[in-house]
């Protein structure tokens, strides 16, 4: 088969490579539809993800069909469309068993990390994949579900929903602040609504990204560029501060300033993902009552997020701004990775 | 003054009631700029709540402007606009700390619960009204709220959203199941999304009723004349029951149908007021894992209703149905004991 | 083998039965150590249960030692010591994923019950059972917990904790009812205490019980019996009721007295399997904010429940008051089914 | 009257102080009969607490008898015996509403702050003291509850529950970690168990303290002063670390600690009061699903405490090891400051 193939710091290709096969009984062999690149890929390409190795085939998002079950699958079956969580969940191990799929001790590759595709074991941005403890990391297509809202799924919506709503604990009448309008930084925006935020406020240099936020959902914007940015959204709250602020960036910077800007009893939630350690200001926080959380999707809400899809409540669709076909995937890279010019969200790579 | 005071059963006049005093230090006097007329209010007038004496203003919702404030009072302010909440809160009784303001034991009429306007004290359907416990029972009207939807708040919206979501505990992607698309009906619908519904039924023998909810955010309707009405709404789950059933209605055969409507798991949230005991069938729910709850609203939501309302994120205007002057009182009474015939929902009285 | 076999009502024989056989990849067989009797075995053997066809050999609680394991099985080795859960979880349903293992959509007998064992298949009143779903249906005995022990994580304890407990909301300071005081009834006083509550209160018409719930905890004990056994459980209050009621009986009488004694704002556990239907006097609880739960029971907390007993947080030890060896089967029963004379809580039967 | 007055850093006397006044309505005053000296105190007398300023009158801890009520004052009479919360809650603002009497915006020296004595008014190390918002911040000390017992409420067992063990979301089964056994260390090891705390881990470099833990409910003690102080705390977790880890000490390190300490999806609730930043390694963190919590006690949880102690659930007696006559109030102070040779816990200072 044909597949994206990491070979070491700033070397890919789109290549031969080995079919992926069936290694254990719980495994599923899927042909991928549709796919996308996550900013963690761009990531890996500069060598900051040394767990990758070379040969790696990158890619953790992906809907495809079903080519073949393990022998301990019975739910699942050839035929059968399904969107790959980017986190694999084995079901049994005391982490699944709470709800932390993120942190499932099932071994594929490592014990303690869900996130395996393109990482340690070779992942969707390829004709096919090999997806270990399928029955409870894949969930079927429902009617009214199209596979493009279905790769959005695997790994963005999730993480906006779980990581920065959930675990913010935005709550009904909650002036929400997401500094970062990017993909994720959307995706909180997009679902923020689905604990009734009064104001999602969106944050970001770039003025276009402030705007186009309002799609998704943002009752305002403010260009984080402006001298005067704090106090314009301190002029959006009671004078307080914002209920909860949503760390979208993943650089200290922006962490610090979201823990500035909560009202005591607020909330900041760290979506991004970051390379350095932030201050913690503890000489005035700790006097605050304020929540800090941070961490990687769960994929626990992609049935939440399917019935709402399937319902008509949930438009995403603005998200993605791409489309290319597998043998382009190359040229999809590219422009996923200069937004400035591209005006890139997400970009599809699909086999049709 | 002039006001609506009952002599009795079936008995009641627009006449002249003296005006109403400062008592306590924490009372205000509010002159009613706007109030309206509940199904308790009905109620009352069949004799059906004996606590109600000849001789007693009736009434439990209003807005209006603050004419007079008791010696404790510096919160609140003459000339100050606000809403009165149905219920009185002392803010320091037991149950008042943990925000059961239902059952408030401040002394005003009886001790034990927070419902005394209209009941055991002179109501808000008057020119004026004497407020107890001003600074825990009232709330500022904000910019942006006018007076008509205001006087939503004093009890029809947070009980609604209190009583029939919040206990409900509506979570995104829930089906929800509203029996009785009435007021309160209505604004369990218009406030399930709050917390992401991913469907609502409404439910109603009245094909109006049911149409009008999908202004208010019903996803669907079934009409329970249908022979097969419950198979209707099955259809509209995935085979196991509804997540939520709310009782809107106040009849036991409304309330065992809900009962019969959800999932294993599911709850079945009572709003309706009821004259009679109904079947709980635990021969068949004790292993279905089923929650029951019932409620007085505390209004302990009001001010996040009203940043809501504020922020222009609910939007009840289609409950207010009919307008009357205070003079014309008895005559929105007649509207709204008729709604078959005049369509009524919320009918606002107002002295302008 | 030899097993506890059922042939209709009134009839059952300690006999020979078919050695169970894998028959799915996510089997495994188990040699029983221990096992136990149920008060719904007693209901099965009076012809109560009619999904109970005769041949089938009775019995939802055990440990044992694993002697095969089906080619699905991964986490689980012939030789470990294993408690197996009165409840069957495939891990993968959306009830499994939401933690309702009781309904498990998996197919063993019947789909939406978890509940399978001496039910819709063969039980551990046996020499061997044959386990499906095993690895998310059994839990390995660590290290510092008895077999005897482990037994009581089979059923009784979860129940106690998960449907009287958990349900029923218990929190710290609280003060809760458990009306009976049987084996079940005093897994919930053994357990309230994990949430702090200050005052439990035993109720039951045998005075041998109530003396006895203070050994499990019980901070109170009220006779039923007594003429003024209600005001008796008031005056332990502040006069507005108890908190938390659990019905641990399964009789309307009870559940309705649950539902008289608790406080506005509190909460009624029913963890009694009932046979008829209640009254829920709608009429005068419309307006309480009182929450009433039902439940079979999940076992999620098995390992909550294991941790505890392993690091000697939860003493039960009193709860088993009888021991009999596999061949005296039928004796156990007669002692277990009689009580008031034999003193039985938990009667254990061993290999050894 | 007398009473411990501050006149700048390093300096305090014992002195004539004027007699306080009701001032406002909600006031009441109190003449002092226990109180006692916290940490806090000692920071001020260093000058790390530019807001309080020479004059003024220590203390927030205290028990005492009402001598005088406000006008508006209807719940409390004189002869009332009360404990004083350390924060004030004037049960009416947008912050007291939601229970976070920490940040009461009710305007006693300033607003945003709930504790005020002995900070921006005058304080309870004195014969009397004046307390505002009187109804929503004292609590009657109920039968069965002594003096002595009731001043651990002013402050530290709430402070060790609330921002301890309910921000650290301590659960059934839970392994905790208290970084920290101090005074309010204690309170949190003493109040975990109320949660069900399967194992409680007593931290600190000095071994008497470490030991004087297991009297207040720590199942294991480890000296932070061992090489192998983190490999003994990760022995006692099942290898993936602690579920919640309490800061009690104030300084980045051992904040630092507490963060890597705690397993995936686990929870840091800090208490100490820090003078400085500590680094939060996002870096590492932004995976692990971490919940890091800040906070000023709202002391929101006296009753249930109350109910607690009165019921015998609850014994904090040792967290009491010196008494004094309120003359003797400057020895007091010595021994409190020299815990590593006093041995000092709480010091209290009564006037009989």
């Amino acid at each position: 088969m044909k597949a994206l193939v990491y070979h070491g710091p700033g070397e890919k290709s789109w290549t031969d490579a080995p079919d992926p096969q069936i290694q254990n009984p719980t495994d599923i062999l899927v042909r991928i539809d549709t796919t996308t690149i996550c900013g963690t890929d761009l990531h890996i390409l500069k060598g900051d993800v040394p767990a990758v190795t070379p040969g790696r085939i990158l890619g953790h998002e992906g809907v495809g069909t079903i080519t073949e079950v393990g022998s301990a699958v019975t739910q699942l079956a050839v035929g059968d469309n399904v969107i790959i969580s980017c986190i694999k969940s084995c079901g049994q191990c005391s982490f699944c068993q709470q709800g932390i799929f993120a942190h499932c001790l099932g071994d594929e590759g490592a014990s303690g990390i869900g996130w395996v595709f393109g990482h340690l074991i070779d992942g969707t941005q390829a004709e096919y994949v090999r997806v270990p403890y399928a029955e409870t990391s894949v969930y079927k297509v429902p009617e009214g579900v199209t596979n493009q809202q279905g790769v959005l799924l695997s790994d963005i919506l999730p993480t906006g929903f779980e990581i920065g709503v959930q675990y913010g604990q935005v709550k009904p009448g909650d002036v929400v602040a997401v500094i970062g309008a990017g993909p994720v930084g959307l995706a909180v925006i997009a679902t923020a609504g689905l604990y009734g935020a009064a104001r999602i406020i969106a944050v970001d240099l770039d003025a276009n990204r402030v705007e186009q936020a309002r799609k998704f959902g943002a009752t305002d914007g403010v260009n984080s560029g402006d001298a005067d940015w704090k106090e314009q959204i301190m002029a959006l709250t009671d004078g307080w501060g914002v209920d909860v602020a949503v760390e979208a960036v993943g650089v200290p910077e922006s962490f610090e300033l979201c823990a500035a800007l909560v009202r005591p009893g607020g909330r900041v939630a760290n979506v991004g993902v970051h390379g350095k350690p932030a201050s913690l200001h503890l000489e005035s926080l700790w006097i605050r009552n304020v929540t800090v959380t941070t961490g990687l999707v769960d994929t626990r809400t992609t049935p939440t997020l399917l019935r709402l899809l399937a319902a008509g409540q949930l438009d995403v669709s603005s998200l993605v701004t791409h489309r290319f076909r597998m043998e382009e995937f190359l040229d999809a890279y590219d422009v996923f990775a200069d937004p400035a010019h591209s005006g890139a969200l997400k970009v599809l790579v699909t086999t049709d």
